[in-house]
């Protein structure tokens, strides 16, 4: 009984190294498709950014697809999506432009494959997903449209949306940030759209809507 | 005579052809760094780049370093050295800010190459010119220390700038932009930090200091 029990115990322990490392090379591969594309990663990038073994690599993967797949599998094919349907409830543009890239901001520090991702398609060189791009121009046009927002032009406001929440991203990625870190991003993008200081840090801080309701 | 002046006509020509097509290899290189870091850029991907045979890569450069080289030379070696030497003019670290912006904004709209290296040295993968990542920084902690800036966290307000200013010389590398664009860009950047509206188009519009005096 004993016996039996311990081997379970070590077989728990097992599968569960199995998944770490596996999550690693997970990690990896997103880290090397947000650096070189998806279709210059190679599986020595992989391996590199790893720091396994090739050997390991294929005690995993049969072939780089493979690892490709299950790291799409692992983060949806449309990772910004939940995130999108999650802040449609919202009504006012300026609490839901602040509330995606916080959304943002939050997945990425608990989920780094996932967060890497959304940077690597972030990339406008890949045609995928072209939303995260342009994600913020519905609000912004709605904002200004409401007199929410006040700004010159549309493509510069867009450009400073995305451009602040990839440089913040990226930065979440590299290393742990402050607590109040992705609030402090939401209230730069706010304020530089005309909304006043203190309305900016009261929408900054209102609860998140649920990703999976 | 007349047959002489004819020759030296043609001479002419071709020698502006010939640093018409030098000036587009160094484009396309620079276009190539930005994407793929100096070290993975090929010469295979230097000619597809600029959409000429391999032969007449060799028609201008020996070897891919040759071209490196030349594209460096054209460009210095500290290509974002003169904006700074030109700002470091300036009293007021909000005009301070947005003059290199709008500067890096104008030249880039001016000089491709120089603009895609400038994209190319703010990646953080590469180590050099670890400025033009930071470049705002003193500039911040100046205008907080003035009262002229208010915000919450300084890495905060550094990606928020850093990110934008990259966002906009990519897109200004991408197509060309509206007059107003750089200006609006600025503006963005002022009021996140807390300047008035009047007060941020006004520094936005004010000249810009020479770069070369």
């Amino acid at each position: 009984m004993i016996a039996a029990a311990d081997n379970s115990r070590r077989r728990e322990i097992g599968i569960a190294r199995r998944e770490k490392t596996r999550e690693k090379l997970r990690q990896a591969a997103a880290r090397v498709i947000a650096e070189l594309g998806e279709q210059r990663a190679t599986i020595d990038d992989f391996i590199a950014a790893a720091g396994v073994a090739r050997g390991t690599f294929y005690n995993y993967y049969k072939t780089r697809q493979a690892l490709l797949d299950d790291l799409w599998d692992s983060t949806g094919r449309d990772p910004f999506q939940a995130i999108q349907t999650a802040c449609a409830k919202l009504a006012d543009p300026a609490e839901r432009l602040v509330a995606e890239a916080r959304l943002v901001l939050r997945e990425a520090a608990e989920k780094p494959a996932w967060g890497w991702l959304i940077y690597a398609l972030s990339v406008d060189s890949l045609t995928v997903n072209a939303d995260l791009l342009a994600y913020p121009r519905p609000d912004l046009e709605m904002g200004r449209r409401l007199n929410r927002f006040d700004y010159l032009s549309l493509s510069a406001a867009t450009d400073m949306v995305v451009g602040t929440v990839r440089s913040a991203l990226r930065a979440t990625l590299a290393a742990p940030q402050r607590i109040d870190y992705a609030e402090s991003i939401g209230i730069l993008l706010l304020k530089a759209l005309g909304i006043g200081n203190d309305e900016a840090v009261e929408l900054c801080r209102r609860p998140l809507p649920p990703l999976n309701p």
